[in-house]
């Protein structure tokens, strides 16, 4: 697809500066754009990488003029930069299809237009709803319900009774309804608690590569509206994740610890089972949580403790040196 | 299925307060049970939690009356709730199935009711005990064993000359038998060792989501009898996890590691390789373990050490602030 | 197989101290060989263990005579020991198969000896070189390209537009080309920034058990040749990676960073987004590198720092108490 400068300055309601006729084959960042590309900047300080790219057409919302290239101004580069990726990669509409190669079990329900790829195994009782997208070799449990528009890549296992909403994305490798890890002893003897609970999660989750969600012990762990998870996440029994919030991979959720809404949550950081963390915390990357915390705190380390006070304990342990020698010193002169 | 209050009372053993003939469908912990559902507390401190539940039958071994509840009071809490799960949820029994989807190879063998699902594929030589299940899309390739009463999720890939015990639970997207992670240089390149080893898995093991399992370099990697593993647990070639350990999510134990019986290890815990931990070890979450541990000793942080001396330690550091502005004191006033 | 510890002198051009007539059917390490077997001792350090061991006959580039024992003594132990692993465990010869049970799609071209397992589904565009073998149930998206003599294991994801280069080995569970972690805010609302990147692998590039490998943003994420990830690794959107670098399990790198040549990475390391790393860089295990790093560093540490510098700041930690007692006693004797 071309589209001319002009045309993709009046989809995106951008003022253009320059020549109104280049032809736009594609978009990319500065680095990699090609010839006939548009990009972006996000800001004025990458002004000079604007002038070393190969793109043509710049859209931006803080300049107008860059030397030598065609700008189009719009209110807000980033979701501007993003419409122009969905007018060259619309998304693709989803065509109603069974393989002959799946296995779909009794009691089967399904909406409009919905995809199953091939070595698909659905069990009994299941439900999806419309425009969704089952990838190949997917294995999906009994009683399993998933809502329109979602889709599940190649090689997601869905254990029994998991409950998906809409709109929602699942990366490949991930592992959804597990056993939660629990166990008591008896006498000395390890006696695993079956696990009888499900997963529930809501609307617009995204759900990166290979991570784990675990079933609840009783009752359900909950990943809530628009939460965002990046790979090799590990969510534990009865964990709720609240809406909006975010988490970077590597990340460990130990059982029943509710997250609250809108947190960012950086990679490998570990939280210990049975607490709360509160709405809009954020977390830095590798921190590990290991009691309460109130809404908007911003924490990080282990154990975690607020960002500032870290950074002065790290200062202060950077001068400890310095600080035996003049006690050193003290202890001498005394 | 439903059972009257007495009727659950005499399987497991309980003296009933209150109510004999509620009728039950199913149980629930305090919170998510709903009405004719059996609950259970585990102490005296959650009796407020049982008064407010919607449960009207409760397990305890620690009160024999709560407010307009029926009480079934029991030796051990437990393995009493336990026993009512699987009442009510009683363990299916293996049917003797081959899906005409799934690929066996040459040389076949197995026992009596074994379950195989569509689109497995079985290399040569492979041995199946009996009541085994092998879930839909697993990868089990030349010359594995499974033992009897071992359940695998779909989606398992195990590799070439495993050997797996009796009564193993292994959830999806398991990885068994990979190379381990072993190479050396000559003149600057970098040459592969060829992991030549197998993996050994004994009775009772429970192996979680996601998790990796090297094969060894020569001989094997071993995971003994009731050693429970949580989720994307990483074990390295040639380690050896001794009986009845625990090990929470996403740990991983470098080659040749040696952990010893009856350990609980938390999640995000790292091991060197070569090192050797004792029996009955608790290793905190988040742990660095770079050295060897002794029977019985508490450890976490990085580098690991006893919990006591660390906590100790963060107190002191807490308080650097306040040692700083002391000895500036005194040198002023020197 | 059998050859004599002659024969295996010969082939390894080793000169051989003992008996030349020895049966030999296999190789292993000094703990686990049987009678049968060949083993080595990368040092003399190991010389009581070879005494002890097994083995019959041993290589050596340190020693020429061990109790009781055939010696082989070579010029460079470790490639005489793989030599030996390659003569008894022969790669096997990829045959030119391709399962009636595989889907491949339209425009498909591929090499020679290609073989191509049950339930693999290959979609539309995609170009498979010579003596490529493709376990079974994995799935490779469009436009996917791969070079000769590279071999995916089962249950591997590849995403769209992914190439991938020649002599590389996956293993089981690899998700390579999911959708990098891109977000934006618009009034509130999380919008997900589309992917459209994808994955280069390079020539002879390892990749373990359950790595996630995401598509860049715009343009390449970078494996360059012969790196070697372990198990559970996860390459953030746009990451590169340079040649030769060795990377342990559970390692995650956040999006654009660079990671120098020849670098040499512990396990559960985190790096954060947009920092570059020098080559010939060695970071210890649970490192969090936050900041630019030069060539040939060797650091350790979260926040990581040079490993001998943290090692101090460490050793003076172990000391606080002590130096709090002091300046309490200074402080009382003011």
């Amino acid at each position: 697809m071309e589209l001319s400068a002009k045309e993709i300055a009046e989809k995106i309601n951008g003022i253009i500066t320059g020549k109104n006729n280049i032809k736009i084959s594609g978009i990319s960042d500065l680095k990699n754009a090609r010839k006939n590309q548009i990009s972006f900047i996000l800001s004025p300080k990458f002004l000079k990488e604007a002038e070393e790219s190969q793109a043509e057409v710049i859209i931006s919302d803080s300049v107008e003029k860059i030397n030598k290239k065609t700008v189009i101004k719009v209110k807000n580069v980033r979701t501007a930069y993003i419409a122009v990726i969905h007018l060259f990669y619309p998304e693709k509409k989803i065509v109603d299809y069974t393989s002959e190669k799946a296995v779909i079990g009794k009691n089967f329900k399904k909406g409009k237009n919905v995809y199953i790829d091939d070595f698909v195994v659905i069990k009994d009782d299941v439900q999806l709803g419309d425009n969704v997208y089952i990838g190949a070799n997917v294995c999906i449990g009994n009683s399993v319900k998933i809502g329109n528009n979602t889709k599940i890549n190649p090689l997601v296992s869905i254990y029994d009774g998991t409950e998906i909403g809409e709109s929602v994305l699942i990366h490949s490798g991930t592992v959804i309804g597990s056993d939660g890890f629990g166990f008591t002893e008896d006498n000395g003897k390890i006696i695993k608690i079956p696990q009888i609970g499900f997963v529930k999660i809501g609307n617009g989750v995204e759900i990166g590569a290979n991570c784990t969600i675990d079933r609840g012990s009783f009752g359900p762990t909950i990943i809530n509206d628009n939460v965002k998870l990046d790979n090799l996440v590990h969510v534990a029994h009865n964990v709720e994740i609240g809406e909006g919030t975010l988490i970077a991979a590597q990340t460990g959720i130990a059982g029943s610890t509710k997250i609250g809404k809108h947190c960012i949550i950086g990679g490998q950081v570990g939280f210990v089972d049975h607490i709360t963390i509160g709405n809009f915390v954020k977390i830095g990357s590798q921190a590990g949580v290991s009691k309460d915390i109130p809404d908007g705190a911003a924490i990080t380390g282990t154990p975690a403790r607020p960002i500032k006070e870290l950074r002065r304990s790290e200062a202060y342990m950077m001068r400890l040196e310095e600080l035996f020698k003049q006690v050193n010193e003290l202890v001498k002169n005394k």
